[in-house]
């Protein structure tokens, strides 16, 4: 049952099989309606330049539809009878249709038909990732809104500098999400090309409608070159992870502020129950595992990524090294998804312990707001610094909200223009 | 003079003033002419609200004028006197103005100095990038439009598969550097906002008029929250890695094409003596070192990338380690952008050996049109397949035209639809 | 059954906890039977100090063999029941022992559970890599004798350069891997270090005997501290991946050599039908598949290091994020040995075409003998190097062996040291 | 001055020169004494055979002295007069010496002259890794000793967990630095072999005798086959880069330690003046910077390996992309010791804040004390954690050293057997 590698318990073959085989077949599973899907959009090119007769084509589409129901339903399981999912479509069809079910590959190479499966993955997952991004950037902001006058600290590397709200905090993680959707839906026009007609790369001799076939997917254009097709298998597939990462450092950057505001010793927020565990041995514990998940997604991204590029040092033309840009790409994709999928509840349940951030602001903080306005009010900076400086011995505590109150530029926490920010996300 | 580190030699002040001083200055030769048209603005903007006097205003814009000439005529010289750049700007005003020289300074903070020149930087780098990747893609577009029926073998796994043409071999590497092209532009509306103005990420007490910088400076709109203009320090450097890495995986696979087709054994493509070496010690070489650095400059950036992607892991709030990612996104700009401006003669340099490609093209390659003309007339494909198969030893040469006429499918050498691909250039 | 994440479907609690679980219950598969063998060493430590019965640990440690058997025979299957294989040891013996099989964990912690466990998958994996790597290592200088003489073209830049021999190419290779394998046992002395007792990074009020369970598990030494013990959680991963890499990167290379030597324009290396696959399409293909698999593993491998390397960015301590150091660690090891345990096989299986390697050794690639000749002799490098030159167009073919044999230099053909290579393999 | 490339401003011959020579002759300034001992192995060799004349080896030898001295003065700088510093020992010898200045190159080729000095470099940078780890662990084991006892609490997830002591902390890091200074002694062992005497990868028709070379530079043996020889470029470069990585990682985790204990929130830890700066902007701010760019180190080391692996994607023999293994080379070598040597004077300067420290130790925290010796005394482990949960509402601070000195398990505060620690260090 050990995974490390038993030479001698098996023959030559059987141990190349299973290395070439991989798990390809289990990462099928999420291409593999848009696997059906593309394939009607094939079968119906087919039949409008009658290579499929009409009856065919009919015979070809339930198929097709019945074998998407009785996946979504469990009835038909993707697993290691097939050699992947691709050719578990065509095998499946022929022994409910016979020899025409063979035909749904007319015209096509397995190439293709993967880059199609896949690029309609890429377009779910970018739609996915910009409406989860636009979903948190929502709850940031409403709650921006209603503590926008909470006061706490501003900190430059991990020390405390200037006051500042939880407000400007959580407007400014919105702002980052929403970039992130912006991006995700632009590397989705960017994406949205129909690579089927290509075969194996070098195109076919049967005159394929592909304008018919673009449009009756849902591509807003096609990918024109067979060859360009081809070598862009990974290319496409390294920038939506691109887009993940976005996402993803944003996320890391708030699970690292939880992460720090949780502790005991900075305390400045609460989690519910659903989002920390008890230890096993100490019975003293509330430990907040989400977040520390939520901020160790970022590395499994990166580390997809790498491993794809590693992948494509190579000459033009399909080779089977690109087999291997699959698993990086779906792991990047549903780790990416999942952990973004919880941001927004998650957002929504954070409890903020307004008075120990209040307390943590402590007087000398003001200083620069005091340096400030003596340049302002004409001193030379360096002089007004040293003055500053010099009071800070003497400085009293304010009401932080003074310092908030005249921090009216655009953008600070007296006009944080959360209507602008808003404004994007409805575009 | 060795660097490898020489502890004793020097005090333990020194060695740490050593180790945080980095090469930033010199990093900051790029960003320095960047940093000067961000300083007008700034300049600018406080005249407009008073906070310089119009006379004020006239001497520093005409100072930074002067220093921006001084540096481009080699005058003014960036260097280890100076801690950055940034602070360059300053002190050389001081020397020049006095007190009104630090005026410059106020209102804004270092670190959204940094980030402007930085966004100014990006941005002149991805309408470079952009410019380049569409010369390029004319040029291998023009080329591919004068070689589309010479005949070259098309190759999957490195195995001669079917028949192909130099023309769709060069016209799908132009549809990459066209999709480049794009997704440089588009990510220039994505980074094309301005931070000026948010200080150290907490804002500032004085009401800087950051809408008119904004447009001042050539901005598209605001970067809006101060925390966020923080925060996205290393974030957008990124994305524009990752646009300049799109490009080089389309220049790297180029590379390889032509490390292959300049070996004796393919021997289809010569280069000319600019792009190769002689050997020191073997005096019937030539070396084609050019494309092998070419292929080199995607490492380069990929590692930028893993670079600057660490120092990320981070709370909000700008740390030190946010100073990291200067070196990594310079050297991936530079070295890309030094590849990418090589690419455009480098494919109108080429020569072909049409004999050599057309002699390649074995009998074997037309079994596949064979096939598939078979199951085009009605014959279930597997029978097609090995009735194919059986005749391979009996085919006879064709002339590959005969081939490629046939492909008629959008995209296929019979219809490569050059005028689509060409008229995404001209958008 | 789509993995895209489907928010909506499941309740906020339902999927925080998908999330945190991961597949990691399926991970633990590979780690499971070492989890138990570390557990009976903790179990005899325990008896030891008196804080397990002598019935007790006699009923312990049959349940904890009774466990192995069932899961090597298949009759204990560990899926997603359980939280993790690590908490599944303990749910198993307490079904079977009651209260006493709790007690198997007294006195440690799952922390130091998981490293111990980890740590002996780590020997086991070096120990496997490096056998695998002599085996290759053999398997290579036994075909690099017969083949020391069989002449082919040397190259540099992919360019023809000078004579050189199927026999100095694969003991070129074989040296690799024997440093490969004496950097897999080095490796295995650097982790040799037994982590167990010190429970969640603080120690635990028992007095353990460490020693004794130390040495009951075969460990060279303890690891001392127990915060190191925590703070080592990925650094030892990282250094196994790197053992990984080395082979890889030789495997990569000989996968690359084989890419080329395969294609028709080379075709000095066949490969037998085991090692190759035809094409759905392409009735006149043979791809060589496996070759090329093989040159995409290191790209897992350095995707993996990646990612794991991400996740350490964190203060002293356990943090969860280090539940990510799992899969990644896991994947490298399992494709990485998959990958090698392939190799020894391939080369005795490769097939070399003599003539065609000798007839590619063109006249010209006898100038630097020419040159050097003369060297010398005493004239002055340039001028030989010139006067070779001059002749290049005159020079005749001669028995590349001719040239061979003059290579009398310690690793040249006519002295490749094989002697000495193999002795490194006994040692 | 720009380098944003200038495309237009220069010819097309003139851009590709400064493409292909980077920044290479002054990275070769690191390179350039390993590159002079080397030739002067080289020269005492060829003497040896006779290829020198005595008088020739003497001037060879004076002059490769001189250049030494020259370029440790200053007098000699190695700049873009020279195409790399490999060419410039030609050069520099045949302006001295005339003709006999040329023999210095004979029988060597730039590739094996490249590779020694480069293994030269590694074999003096893992020298010099292995002493700074060896000495930041010495002084970790001095303060750990005089803090054992000095209470501070013991966190996992950044939750409070126990009570711990000043002298775990720093033992646990000086441990981790222990086996980085052994993983680096191991690593000289292994890459100590000497590839002089393979020219460019395929021998030389030249008896030389490499086995006096090798022992006159040192070398523990030598690196047989020429073939291998070039294909281990870049491969005992990335090994080097892990063991910097190995030590990084421990400088990382140490520096995340500080930044959070110098928080005011923390306040465990002062840093002395030196290792802080100020703000330009905040009066009130002192800012761990050097703390920060030690965190920042492990990055670059990443991003260099990412690169530097990228590159070796090829196949045997030499090409230029090869070239490409020295900037990040030579980057994380001189940033991994940089880094390194600030550490042991920065844990001597540390200033502990031990009433800080004492005081966030609370009550509840010594509730798995209480359940563990519950259990210890037979009670079953779930029922005395409920127990124990139940009484801490109730528990009363204790003295933490009594927490402590239960801890007899090897390893823990009780029996931190520093002395076997320091006993690794002095072998």
């Amino acid at each position: 049952m050990s995974l490390i590698w038993d030479k001698g318990k098996s023959t030559v073959n059987a141990r190349i099989q299973a290395f070439a085989a991989g798990e390809d077949v289990m990462l099928d599973r999420v291409l593999f309606v848009h696997d059906i899907v593309a394939s009607k959009g094939h079968v119906k090119g087919l039949a409008r330049i009658k290579i499929l007769s009409a009856t065919e084509e009919v015979a070809l589409l339930e198929g097709l539809d019945r074998l998407k129901t009785m996946f979504e339903n469990g009835e038909f399981v993707l697993d290691e009878r097939f050699e992947d999912g691709h050719s578990a479509i065509e095998a499946q069809l022929t022994e409910w249709l016979g020899e025409s079910g063979k035909k749904v590959h007319t015209g096509r190479s397995r190439n293709d038909q993967v880059l199609v499966a896949t690029r309609l993955y890429l377009k779910a997952a970018l739609d996915e990732l910009a409406s989860l991004c636009e979903a948190t950037a929502h709850a940031l902001l409403d709650r921006a809104e209603a503590e926008m006058w909470t006061p706490m600290p501003g900190y430059t590397h991990l020390q405390r500098a200037v006051p500042s709200s939880v407000g400007m905090w959580l407007a400014g993680l919105a702002e980052g999400f929403i970039d992130d959707a912006e991006l995700a839906r632009m590397t989705f026009q960017w994406v949205d090309q129909n690579p089927l007609g290509t075969a194996a790369g070098y195109g076919v001799n049967i005159p394929l409608d592909r304008a018919f076939v673009t449009e009756e997917l849902g591509f807003a254009r096609m990918q024109v070159n067979p060859i360009y097709a081809q070598n862009s298998r990974g290319k496409f597939e390294i920038q939506v992870i691109d887009c993940l990462c976005q996402a993803m450092l944003d996320v890391r950057r708030f699970a690292w502020d939880l992460s720090l505001y949780t502790t005991a010793e900075f305390d400045f927020v609460h989690l519910p129950d659903d989002y920390t565990t008890g230890s096993s041995i100490m019975p003293n514990k509330r430990n907040p595992d989400i977040v520390e998940l939520l901020r160790g997604t970022y590395g499994v991204l990166e580390g997809a990524r790498v491993e794809l590029a590693q992948v494509l040092s190579l000459p033009s033309g399909y080779h089977r090294d690109l087999q291997n840009t699959k698993p990086p790409l779906i792991r990047a994709v549903e780790k990416g998804l999942g952990a973004m999928a919880l941001m927004s509840d998650l957002v929504q349940a954070l409890e903020f312990n307004r008075e120990a951030m209040h307390s943590a602001i402590s007087p000398d903080m003001y200083a620069t707001d005091l340096a400030v306005e003596m340049a302002a009010r004409g001193v030379p900076f360096r002089e007004a610094y040293r003055e500053a400086a010099a009071q800070i011995p003497n400085l009293v505590d304010r009401a932080p909200q003074e310092s908030l109150k005249v921090r009216t530029s655009p953008g600070g926490a007296a006009n944080p223009m959360l209507d602008v920010l808003r404004a994007r996300l409805k575009s």
